[in-house]
């Protein structure tokens, strides 16, 4: 064990880190270098179905006992695979990587990653609001503080990466992992899902910016399917999110499962050498989506064999193999003591990964594989975030007066979605994610039901009915849920999604649908009690905004959710009763009957029109939410009329809380071009600012706005800033421009490279 | 008037073209340059609508008197704006055309340009069946000959260019304009296409291909709407159908409305003047589709103002702006003046327009400008050539045995679409386009309907109800369809589209819809005869499939005809009283549930997968139609299990008729490849033949592929033959391999260029 020395250089934790792993390279044979490129998953072969033909590429258990002498790269998912006690889990994961210590000739232990997307997703965490509640929010701070706590806890079971987040813009509703998305406008995509990688990444771990890229576009909504897109979409809507992730300074990156236009990512080194790393500068790993280097073999058919599949994806740029070891295991090996794969490529993935695990003080001489805790993965802290998000994140849509609800109503609460605790959860939270697939073990985390919230909040007994369950149902179910409507003053309907993987739900991974209709019979369960005459409040938790269109105009009132985590329906019964304010804003808009596509930066000719009969316009649009207080908003001013192609331009407004209770509201700014050199959006959010007000208060909100956030793909392909006429539009959604600036760019045309600025200053005085 | 002097060397009929194109140019002022690089458009101001935007953009009637001494370029649908008697319109147009020559100084008449996509867009022309059909007839010898009485039509009126066909690929089955185009497969649709310009310019006049390119990919299949495609499937996909009709010779292309990934054709130099021009070696004339030039301006943003507009276009590559003089007329013209356009720009444009004038005949002496007649527009030679291609295309794609009809049946025909002439018709024939606005004016020509063929094909007098109309309707009238139902054996039920323009019909330019049930109330009606259990044969009028998914099952037969035509209905009655076999096959696939995508070539994950809830597969394939007495095939055989990448592979197969009637089939051809640099379709077809076989006979069929068949856009770029393993599935659709025969490609990696082969050798023995 001389290679391992405690004492060698590579060990030294003054040095630099790239100089210490290559120290390590030079030591190592082909077989140990390969060995760190991968993952090895233990149990999922007895485990349930959470991932992509699993099954297929998972056939037998892993021996670990054989694998161990060369050295493990990753170990996957080994709290997320099944149900496990924390403590229980975190001293196995402890003696693993003791086992994988002792047996490799460097004493490398292993990158232990996990899914973390809405939380650790571990039995017992805490379970957060999915993305699209982030969204909502509008609050990087807040969902910053989020990342924190995950981060934390990945740091007290000795989780070291997580795979999140996912900075895909949600480009067709279709697609089942519109969920996972944090909304439509690349801005807030790209705000929010850079506040989560500092959160996570505050804790000394590693935040995965995935699925790089064009995931979300793909045919018909179906989900790795391939993508249509050309080079100044995937410029100018796509890749901003990344950009903004990679500059908050996320550490690894995970390719997509899709090709775009025939060339799949996890094989392409214009994407992942010439961007990712070349032209946007990044210095950390790459990992692959889940037997993605097996996909371009057999499900891309871009090579013959396994062997050719890990050339490919070597040399396009993906450093680590996940979730097991396959392609890059054997087949790899006999591939570069053949010649036919450069060891040269092997250590450029190699260095990465071994100076991303001497960044983690894996190589640190003092390094112990025991995880610190605390293994309490729910504390009242991370509890009061969940509490904090969700309360931010829940949407009143419409309400025609009837809420809050009465203190004295009658109300009964009907519907699939009203007593499910699993309902106010994503697909990547354990409890549906795993625990699904578990259902003697307990879901692990007190969560309410909506029915256990508004018991607890209303002062009345809450009459309910299911109605009908998700998906199926039969004609006395939703009898049942008409009669007790009548009996009451007010319904409350609680619709929406069973969050699942691969057909196992109507929303996640693998659960695309072929409209926007709410599932099974939930539809024909709301005509049934809207027909009752009882004033209906619509409350949705769902993993995309479904088409409400046929109803919206007969519904009392529409609160949208999304899926706020595991306080979530305590801050639903809150806004339904009048105990807090709504204050979320839509993510992604709602759509009319016309669409399966969301909002988000569309041409002119992408919107209504006369030379079309389908109207795309949304029933709810982008950015929209009201409240029981409305701030009163100010004219926005502009600091000039002007504004230079290499300058800036100053926006302020003032928005006043006239009520005795607070409120809370979002400005938005939006750019539209009056012309430029190719077809620009409508309009693009550019800034935005969530402003809190107490009772009675004003409060002055700053934007500056530099040039460089007008700027798109010009003719030429560069990114330029062009001048000519634009409009500021600074309102309180998509659609409700409280004032509308109208502006020149002036100065010359200017090309602004990957430094531009990204984000506008914002300041709320 | 020395300049326009009858002895002028450019009117010297013995010289080149180009040549004296140049020389006249080098007499012409910037005006009258200009002046050939537009249309008039006489009467537009007053007509119905038929074109997009068309009463923002002549509001004023033409000053035609005013603009002649100028010259005038093209005089735009003089006989397609309103009913005119097509011998009074061409002494109408033979008046204006001496008025232009006499006016101008150099006697140029102006070319005459009409729609011409299901015949000549005239009143009392004959109605051809729509593209769709053509597609479904997968005979091209056919579409030659409808072609040449187009063509002669065209010439008998003197009008010199018809603007068709489409050789768009149908991407989005929720497009309106999918009833124009000839399928879903680029082979069918290029060389379809291709056989329709040999025969409309075998007259002597010149076709034009259009939407140059992408238009049938607009996002969410909205008109007009932007649109994402990577140049490999542009290339792949979308061109070869443009590059097969350009081989075939056609003599004018029009750029798309649409913007590709940001660029609007119309303004784009890469598409028509680098690829189109450039690499495709077109020397024709590109004409914009109707206000497209101001459409750079109005609705796409790209330009400041019209003369930016003009010049955008005209720099580009687009010659001449239709339907009538805008942007390059006098914004134009200062443009020049002031030096911000290049006069050789003008000249550059103004040489092939001028050319194709020359090569016309309109500037050779002894040109007149009386058309020669006859003015007959229907007569028997061109109906018959409407019939036979009707008889070709109609599709039988269900049978449970209840056709052909029992001659002792009491059958009833319901529905919205058994009488009205109009049902059988596209939305660019001239009753539906025009004529449907000038409701006092008789159709002009015979069309039976689908009611007056039946009762004429029946013994027994066939009882009728409407159920409900295309749109709208009520219970009453379909109580009444259910009541005529019950009394009969059989149901015959006529469902469908109304074609239109601009929100005037259910399919049609402008026309698309939100999803693909069919349009009103008429699945309602489909249910209610269904449930009287009164056997329904189902007959589809209709410019698209429709979602048949949750009927097919319970329908006794399907019998699809698109817009058969002015002898559509005959044929559909010959078909449902078994007169006729039906011989067509499906250009489209008819979607299942999980789509509103059409089939064609689609990469493995665009299919079923077990990564997504929904399947895309459809109800009934491409290529598929059924028989009464169907043929039967013979094994195919290949002359090798190797294929020189630089080679062909020759396949025959034989198939014999055993019925004691005569039948018709068609054998296609599909490959395979089993690797590939990028990912390629699951299978595309590269050949197929249309097999008519007389009772009793044998006939074989032999097809020589050129490896140049397997080409595709490579990871660098280049059009590229690879080695590696292949399946050439020879077959009856794309659903029904009759044989799979595994081939290997052998040989260099080989780089194919323009020249390249683009179809295959057939012959049927």
């Amino acid at each position: 064990m001389t290679a391992g020395s405690r004492t060698a250089t590579w060990r030294e934790p003054g040095r630099d880190p790239g100089e210490r792993a290559a120290a390590l390279i030079a030591e190592m044979t082909p077989a140990e270098k390969l060995a760190q490129l991968s993952g090895i998953w233990v149990g999922a072969a007895e485990a349930g179905g959470v991932a992509p033909h699993q099954h297929d590429e998972t056939a037998d258990p892993v021996d670990l006992e054989a694998l161990l002498p060369l050295g493990i790269g990753q170990l996957t998912r080994p709290f997320g695979t099944a149900p496990v006690d924390p403590r229980a889990g975190a001293a196995s994961v402890a003696a693993t990587q003791r086992a994988i210590t002792a047996a490799n000739r460097f004493a490398i232990p292993a990158v232990v990653h996990e899914e973390v997307l809405t939380g650790l997703a571990a039995w017992r965490a805490t379970v957060y609001p999915a993305p699209l509640c982030w969204g909502a929010s509008f609050d990087p701070a807040l969902v910053r503080r989020m990342g924190e706590r995950i981060g934390a806890t990945m740091r007290a079971l000795g989780v070291h990466q997580g795979l999140a987040p996912v900075v895909d813009v949600a480009r067709d509703l279709r697609w089942g992992r519109v969920e996972e998305t944090i909304g439509e406008e690349p801005l807030l995509v790209g705000t929010l899902g850079a506040a989560y990688v500092r959160g996570v990444q505050s804790a000394g771990v590693v935040a995965t910016l995935k699925h790089f890229v064009g995931y979300s576009a793909g045919r018909g909504g179906r989900n790795m399917a391939p993508v249509a897109i050309g080079p100044r979409e995937l410029a100018d809507v796509l890749l901003p999110p990344f950009e903004m992730a990679l500059r908050a300074g996320a550490r690894s990156v995970m390719p997509a499962y899709n090709d775009l236009d025939g060339v799949p990512a996890t094989g392409d080194p214009v994407l992942l050498t010439g961007l990712l790393r070349e032209r946007l500068g990044f210095t950390g790993t790459t990992v692959s989506d889940y037997f993605a280097v097996a996909f371009l073999h057999k499900l891309h058919a871009v090579t013959g064999d396994r062997a050719a599949a890990a050339a490919l994806a070597l040399r396009a740029g993906v450093d680590v193999e996940l979730p097991t070891v396959d392609c890059y295991g054997p087949p790899l090996l006999a591939a570069v003591e053949s010649g036919a794969v450069d060891e040269a490529d092997i250590d450029r993935a190699l260095l990465r990964v071994l100076r991303q695990k001497i960044e983690l003080g894996l190589l640190d001489p003092d390094w112990e594989p025991e995880a610190p805790g605390p293994f309490d993965l729910d504390p009242p802290e991370s509890r009061e975030i969940a509490r904090l998000l969700a309360e931010r994140a829940i949407t009143l849509l419409a309400n025609d007066g009837t809420l809050p609800l009465r203190p004295d109503a009658r109300v009964g609460l009907v519907g699939p979605r009203a007593a499910d605790p699993t309902a106010v959860m994503g697909c990547y939270s354990f409890p549906v994610h795993v625990g699904a697939q578990h259902p003697g073990v307990p879901v692990g985390i007190e969560v309410p039901t909506l029915l256990d919230a508004l018991r607890a909040a209303l002062p009345v007994d809450v009459a309910h009915a299911e109605g009908c369950p998700v998906l199926g149902g039969d004609d006395a179910g939703i009898a049942e849920a008409v009669a007790v409507t009548r009996d009451t003053d007010v319904c409350v309907l609680a619709l929406g999604d069973r969050a699942g993987l691969f057909g196992r739900g109507t929303s996640g991974e693998g659960c695309d649908v072929a409209d926007l209709r709410l599932p099974g019979r939930q539809e024909e369960l709301l005509e049934a009690v809207l027909a009752t005459g009882t004033p209906v409040v619509l409350v949705l938790l769902s993993g995309r905004p479904y088409d409400l269109s046929r109803q919206a105009d007969r519904l009392a009132a529409i609160v949208c959710g999304f899926y706020p985590g595991e306080e979530g329906a305590t801050a639903l019964a809150g806004v339904l009763t009048g105990r807090l304010d709504p204050a979320g804003r839509l993510p992604v808009a709602f759509p009319g009957a016309g669409t399966v596509q969301p909002g988000g930066p569309g041409a002119p000719l992408a919107g209504p029109s006369e030379v079309t009969s389908v109207d795309p316009t949304p029933l709810f649009p982008f950015g929209y939410g009201l409240s029981y207080a409305p701030a009163s908003w100010s004219d926005a001013e502009a600091s000039s009329a002007e504004w230079a192609t290499d300058g800036a331009l100053d926006l302020t407004v003032a928005l006043t809380n006239p009520h005795d209770r607070a409120t809370s509201d979002v400005v938005q700014v939006y750019l539209r071009r009056t012309v430029a050199e190719v077809v620009q959006p409508v309009q693009r959010l550019v800034a935005y600012a969530r402003v809190d007000l107490a009772a009675g208060e004003r409060r002055a909100v700053r934007f500056t706005l530099a040039a460089d956030l007008t700027s798109y793909t010009g003719r030429d392909g560069q990114r330029v800033v062009t001048p000519g006429g634009a409009q500021v539009l600074v309102g309180a959604s998509a659609a409700d421009a409280r004032t509308v600036i109208e502006v020149e760019l002036v100065g010359p045309r200017r090309v602004v490279g990957v430094e531009r600025v990204l984000e506008a200053e914002v300041s709320v005085g």
